[in-house]
């Protein structure tokens, strides 16, 4: 029963820090197309994965969330919030982080921060979705909402899809200033607009990534040109949308994992047998992705446990390629594992 | 827009290690009483809480869980794993880890070790239901289980309920040779049995804390004495169960979270109607607990995630009195929450 201590397993803990470093280090195009393709990996495998709709705790201002998912080998799970007042206290609106654990003994292998890698993650799942689901020679992108997630939006979409022009859009001008100024020299043509309306107009690609938890309408029908690819990645959980009904009602639509999406995504707003599509079949090749040129196509993102899943699996590699990350004393290391209470009984005679 | 980096929530980490030194330093029993005092206080506002039932990934070797609760202030987690065959590789059975967050930004404040204060809790909370529901003038306790959480269940009956006599029963006589040590000279007689039957015999109070993942029989009926008051703690989720159905059937049931229970408990083996009361509503006196001193109680004790908020808040605030714990640097800290890009883009030029 006795033990060594060296058969505990070791804990890596990637601080913010660590993982800005690690992410400088790689760049951020190499991140998102690591973790695309992760993606594509693991959602290829979609039905090795015991996987679960995110438990949501839901105040008036925000939502915390846990997004748990596994295979036979390795659990994950993410927390997260959404909290779209946060930057009037100099917060970001979503942080994160995550766990990698072993299914075999539970052990939690890595703790990571997810803030950064969430935005990353998010990135690469829309651009791997456009690239299977928005026209050939899509080239023009509106980018609706230009905060934290809006330059890794932008250059997933260079890179996945081959976006070279961006129409920017947000209602406060700020932001598109940031992401036009964090996007110069990155091979992009980037046009600030006043209104979603004109920034939409003739695009192939709309993306909308806005924060407000409400039932927004960020895009109307008379928006929506034909043959065009929408990713709607800010509606993503009860009570928060951007796409009017109708223009849910008009296009085919795709999501991550169906059961999340019916509490979270636009499809919220449509009776629960409205026809959806899981993304994955799209991939795996069982179902077609656009069937014409005119078709719209939405991808309905809310965000799926299975990318944080892929985006923890690269991040952890990379690091331990780089040997960057610290051990992390989360666990009690005793000699003998059912002997807890050897760990501190001493005290109680003193 | 812009702010400075000091308007971010620290994050405090309370290792493995600052943990042992915070324990020793109370000493396990102030730990276990603060906990049943703050347990008590929770318990009590009850409807307070956004409450759900943990979620669960199960393996064939064990199972992984995550425990959610919130109030309008705070939200709590626990990542909790169970594989009974761990300790065969020098594993515990069951590690933890926590955190505590704040509701309105949705920032975590706190990051916790839980696999030693899981081991207090749940013992504080045997202890609360326990001097609740047993007869007065219970001495005389039989401890089913002698891994890693048995020492921590001998002393909070010890304090909380009055126990002075324990008789010992595990499969592994090693496991009850090291709990009779560690229990020396600590006001409790003690004895060792070689069946559960000869331990039970004509004790107050059953507490059956045993690990294997299977429909267990550890009491069956014959071994169960008019006035009883059985702690069952060990059978915790679905497959996992310590007593059999007659016993289960004969007593009056409390349970922490009905929800969760009817999934986890002694209570799965039940039809969905068999009658059990919230023990809540007995601390708040809005049910009786004991009838007579002939009555079977049976505390079916799965673990619930309200105990880990009691706990995780006990121990941040005696750590933070004591000076224990780091700062942890989670989250990215960004001069513009909304330019999280400005933290990596840099490299990209490079």
């Amino acid at each position: 029963m006795q033990q060594t201590k060296s058969r505990y397993p070791t804990v890596t803990y990637l601080s913010a820090p660590e993982m800005i470093r690690l992410v400088r280090r790689l760049g951020v195009p190499a991140c998102i197309a690591g973790v695309a393709e992760r993606i594509e990996r693991e959602f290829l495998r979609w039905n090795e994965f015991d996987k679960s709709a995110r438990v949501a705790c839901h105040s008036n201002v925000g939502t915390i969330e846990l997004m748990p998912v596994a295979d036979a080998e390795q659990y994950a799970f993410k927390y997260v919030n959404g909290h779209p007042a946060n930057w009037r206290l100099g917060l970001p609106t979503v942080m994160a982080f995550g766990v990698l654990a072993d299914v075999h003994t539970g052990a939690p292998r890595l703790l990571s921060e997810l803030t950064l890698t969430t935005a990353i993650r998010t990135a690469a799942m829309s651009g791997v979705a456009a690239r299977a689901l928005a026209r050939r020679n899509s080239r023009r992108m509106a980018l609706i909402g230009n905060g934290a997630q809006s330059e890794f939006q932008a250059l997933a979409f260079r890179d996945l899809v081959g976006v070279r022009e961006l129409h920017l859009f947000d209602i406060d001008r700020a932001a598109s200033d940031k992401l036009a100024a964090n996007l110069c020299g990155q091979g992009m043509e980037v046009h600030i607009f006043d209104s979603t309306a004109d920034a939409v107009r003739g695009v192939d690609i709309v993306t909308t990534v806005t924060a407000d938890k409400a039932n927004a309408t960020i895009l109307t029908p008379e928006m929506i040109e034909p043959g065009m690819h929408v990713n709607a990645v800010g509606g993503d959980c009860p009570g928060k949308t951007e796409l009017a009904r109708a223009v849910v009602e008009a296009a085919t639509v795709f999501v991550e994992f169906e059961p999340q999406s019916r509490i979270e995504g636009e499809i919220q707003q449509m009776p629960a047998d409205f026809e959806v599509t899981e993304f994955w079949r799209v991939l795996a090749g069982v179902v077609a992705g656009r069937s014409s040129e005119m078709e719209v196509t939405l991808f309905d993102s809310v965000g799926f446990a299975l990318e944080d899943f892929a985006a923890l699996g690269f991040m952890r590699d990379q690091a331990m390629a780089l040997g960057i990350g610290e051990r992390i004393e989360l666990l009690p290391e005793a000699d003998d594992p059912k002997d807890l209470y050897g760990l501190v009984g001493a005290s109680v005679a003193a």
